[in-house]
């Protein structure tokens, strides 16, 4: 079974607002900064997503703040592909402080796309990276379980 | 019945990405700043709200996106509260093209909290600010609807 | 002689960090915004200059911070281009609060390249790119003086 | 002597924009979190200086941008402090790609404030501070040589 580190960096001072806070937008952003460090920890770099025609644009997004992050703080962020459907997919996000606190929460949903933007079944066209978003899928949240 | 004008202004070019779209997490602030103005168009400008010693975080945030902005168009945002609680209240956000289409939707919840992050039921304290949120909410989605 | 309103808006609250005042590195996003607005004024849509096959990299970016930003205040900028050579040409900024006083000013410097980052003479290949900021510069800084 | 490691990250995908390449307001916060890095490296976290009641604000800040970065790139960070006087300092920063070819360089200037934005001499009032400042300024940029 596939075994994955979480994604984990410091707070930036420029991420923080006059409440002393990490601006809320800012969560979706370390949502992508995971979710490209997943994939690519899977045995996919972007690259190769885009050398196959690829993109991956994100169709929603959300995000549940449950205690703020602050300058300095470490977050780890724990992201994970609960199932994997022939056209969409989602990628569930758990962050973490340094404690083990869950701190925030949320998802974000994708499809893949050619670059003329039209959807792509990528099972029939594009087995390689079908294999890895599905054995991505299969580990699930397990995927940071120590083995 | 209160009635306001949408919030609308042209995409920055800092605001896409190498899709050649608006990065999705940019929205998240478009949110912010149509809330702002609708609050602030209601009579109720930011500094008023800190003098009474408020602060309204972000409880959770989604958006979903349907047709992608890009560089130069003008997006119109219709921000309303569809119903104020005693606790927590929601705004949804509406985000428009020049032509009326719907591009992207969603939703934000907050609270009240005092300068120390302490919840505060502002019915009983903070009577204006009660009233203006109260009547925001009355309107609800007719806010932009011509008289 | 060409005439131009300077490009003017209120501060984000995102745009603020912990020391309650606007981050440093949204300046040089303010200079992007007038830039943009500025050439637009004068005639030049950026859809026009993508249109003709150009792009307008930046090649240096400076900024002098005088007097801090807050939320909720309205900033004016004023953005021109103090002449204009044969290859790079600069921009310079000075940024106003409501009372008119300068609370920052700085300077973007750029060339013209091809979409493949080629540099382009356009005095030659696009004259009527060349006489807008041909005409952009003789005006300078009197394009904001009332006539 | 002291030597520290230079600062070095992966480019995210929401630094990228349309042109495909790193959006240059970008640099200026990396120069910041660099110089948070190497400051915390040399002994003093921000915490720190916070609680000696000292802020840190930009008062410059400038980018030359020689080679652009794209997403995936990995940037490393040189930032070193050329001389520390009694009110000023600057702080200059080279940005290298893992080829080691240098892609931009810049400097940012600061000086020391208390929290009601007052200028501060610390080299009497926070010895501390002053003695961390004072050794890095007098390794300069030696702080990245192998020793």
């Amino acid at each position: 079974m596939m075994r994955l580190r979480p994604y984990s960096r410091r707070v930036f001072y420029y991420e923080t607002d006059k409440m002393g806070i990490v601006h809320h937008s800012n969560y979706i952003r370390w949502f992508e900064e995971a979710r490209v460090d997943v994939i690519e920890q899977a045995g996919l770099p972007f690259e190769t997503v885009e050398a196959e025609g690829l993109m991956v644009p994100v169709l929603s997004a959300s995000c549940e703040y449950r205690l703020p992050f602050r300058f300095g703080d470490v977050f780890t962020v724990k992201a994970y592909i609960p199932d994997f459907g022939k056209i969409r997919f989602s990628v569930i996000y758990e962050v973490y402080d340094e404690e083990g606190n869950l701190r925030a929460n949320g998802e974000t949903t994708h499809c893949f796309v050619d670059m003329e933007m039209r959807p792509v079944r990528i099972k029939n066209s594009h087995q390689r990276v079908y294999d890895i978003y599905d054995e991505l899928s299969k580990a699930g949240r397990a995927l940071y379980d120590p083995e």
